[in-house]
């Protein structure tokens, strides 16, 4: 099978991409133009296919991965299991420690759902950033894709957002790991971007393996305070052009945008800016609205997250209760995963009217089915386990507002007859 | 002293109130001007009192309370010394269970804010829906306002609301229980109201102790599916009605509304209803924009509250994870807190522009201040378990973005020289 895009151009999507569509009432038509547009890219892996973009559910993306100083990889792997038990429709490996090729493979084994990467981090964590070349990246990129990965991010920081980024004077600074590392190679080396220097030959290696292109996001906010200015502006402009550019050499795009932290009232707008920029699907990294959340981050993040998914996000990368504090556990990205999988579907209600899982839960609680609801949870053993072994809701015992004012009804219909 | 109307129809309000108001920045004619307009309430207790409404940071009250199922009367106390010091500005105790007089003093003891109670809970605790009558009602007011009660909440659904509700076909019904349990009065002794219809004596009692009176939303929706229609509307033109009728007669009025379940997109005109309806502040609880989220509702309320406090909502009730499942313990009285507290504040950024808080953690960030995050942390326990045993956030390691990049910038600058 050739690129989702040949396909599109050719005339028809792959039988796996139209199924993948019509799951959720896209008919192959709307799935072609949507892809030509560059509305809707397919992530795939081996005989899957994820789409995300215009019409789809907002997606979910679980971040995973060891750090420099945090490395166990058994821990990982049980991560990677949690995300794809509790509804993560794409896991990103962040790993910087450990033998990370060995780490990517034991998660390849545990998961079935798309995975994507930073290839600075390998690299980075491979031969250090001091003396990286842009041979390294390229080495990284081809291994990785070879392995299988269904999407990269690149960060396109140039020499004008950095120096724009210098100059608004952020409490924060840049707060994008990828960024950051991308920014001082540029230093390091006193060399332009290496991603747009190597750029072509990048869309080759993505293009022969169908890797959608992930355009990083390094100007967002690290605070409320920041983010919002030139620099982000210059960046949105800058990964469009380049979006455009991969598209017409036949590779997949998202674009990241709107995430980090972000006023509540700034979401919506800026969200529609890179709608209006480009048609290419947001991946939206929270939003946090506010900064005092510390250990609640994942709770602040389902607030920005439902505001962004609303306004026109297609896909959010969740933010665990462990954020701004270290590495999470299994636990900690099941609590983040199933608040923005929340949010996700705040925003699908609005956007696309998809309420029928809500009613379906209102129904079963109109009629007091507890197991019912238990059954449908999105976290069923926590549900259970605040329940506690009573079997009723214990929270208005004897004077139960539903079954009293069921009652209520009941006896005024049969006086009425 | 006098009631807080009377002293602001006087000419000054009590210093209480104006050093109250100061910590805020609302000065004692401002103070003054808003509790003649409604639009700002003073709940007190004992020596101290709490402002709710205009110009005011959002509020946040706690639910706590036995059932008549789950009566553990140290749990309760625990639950109302948790929610105090994790900064609940209101208690409402909801108790049915137990002996309800001496749980509540025992969480007067444990306590310094105001508590609210809805009456009809203790008395149907006490005589049961059948037998219960006005006097009983009426008896429960006086003792409640003889203890120190600072507010209650009535439930004024009338005949027609009623026949509205029967009309609408929801899935839910009414999951208010207190209006269920006034309607279910209201059938049994085939009465109007019993509130209205003592409304003045209760009145009479209200404004001797300064009794806020807190205008319950009997027609609030049980599911995103329910509740915006005609009920809800004939509720919230009566609840003004009825409040301006009683502040006419000297009684501080809030009013409850834009609660329960309600999409998304639809709470912040909800909200805007209410409060161009009248100027009263305006209570909210939730409200939940998804019916997906059981043992994560604090979550999806955190969503609906910020949306709603952005909008306007002057004071919101939390909810805890153990929405829809039971009676929360401590814990979850805790996190649902917590997670309104980001909401309340969230809001209040978009209202009042109040980012103070939010400049300081960043600042403490930028600067890798890790003891000071956590000594300014919501939930300083939560924040330091999370963090673990390493000294520094282990997310990064050493290719910590803020760190990265300050580094940077500081060789840019001295190349620069």
């Amino acid at each position: 099978m050739g690129t989702v895009i040949d396909a599109a151009i050719d005339g028809d999507l792959p039988d796996l991409i139209c199924r993948v569509a019509a799951r959720e009432g896209i008919g192959p038509d709307q799935a072609r133009e949507a892809v030509l547009e560059g509305s809707m890219v397919f992530m795939r892996r081996g005989d899957h296919a994820l789409g995300i973009g215009r019409d789809l559910c907002t997606r979910v993306n679980v971040n995973i991965g060891t750090s420099s100083t945090l490395v166990c990889p058994e821990e990982e792997v049980e991560k990677a299991r949690v995300a794809e038990r509790f509804g993560a429709d794409t896991i990103t490996d962040l790993s910087m420690g450990g033998d990370i090729r060995s780490i990517r493979e034991s998660i390849f084994q545990a998961t079935t759902v798309p995975l994507t990467t930073v290839p600075i981090y390998e690299t980075a964590a491979r031969v250090g950033l001091a003396g990286m070349t842009g041979e390294d990246l390229l080495s990284t990129i081809r291994e990785q894709a070879d392995c299988g990965i269904s999407s990269m991010v690149l960060h396109f920081v140039d020499r004008k957002i950095l120096a724009l980024l210098e100059r608004e004077e952020r409490i924060s600074g840049v707060v994008s790991k990828g960024g950051a590392m991308t920014c001082v190679y540029m230093h390091l080396n006193d060399q332009e971007n290496p991603f747009i220097e190597l750029f072509d030959e990048i869309l080759g290696i993505f293009r022969r393996h169908d890797i959608v292109l992930s355009l990083g996001n390094t100007a967002r906010g690290g605070g409320i305070h920041d983010g919002l200015g030139p620099a982000l502006q210059e960046e949105r402009q800058r990964n469009c052009a380049l979006g455009r550019y991969a598209r017409e050499r036949g590779v997949q795009v998202i674009i990241e945008g709107a995430g980090g932290h972000v006023r509540y009232d700034r979401i919506a707008p800026l969200v529609r800016s890179y709608k209006k920029a480009a048609p290419f699907p947001l991946f939206v990294a929270g939003p946090l609205p506010t900064d005092i959340a510390l250990g609640y981050d994942h709770v602040a993040g389902c607030a920005g997250a439902a505001a962004a998914s609303a306004a026109g996000a297609d896909y959010i990368c969740s933010i665990s209760p462990s954020e701004h504090l270290g590495l999470p556990g299994p636990d900690q990205v099941r609590e983040g995963l199933i608040a923005f999988r929340i949010a996700a579907h705040i925003g699908d209600i609005v956007k696309y009217g998809k309420d029928a899982p809500d009613k379906e839960i209102s129904l079963l609680r109109a009629g007091l089915d507890r197991e019912g609801q238990f059954a449908r949870a999105l976290d069923e053993q926590r549900a259970r386990e605040l329940a506690g072994d009573t079997p009723d809701c214990s929270m208005c015992g004897d004077f139960c507002a539903i079954r009293l004012m069921k009652a209520l009804m009941e006896k005024r219909r049969l006086k009425e007859r």
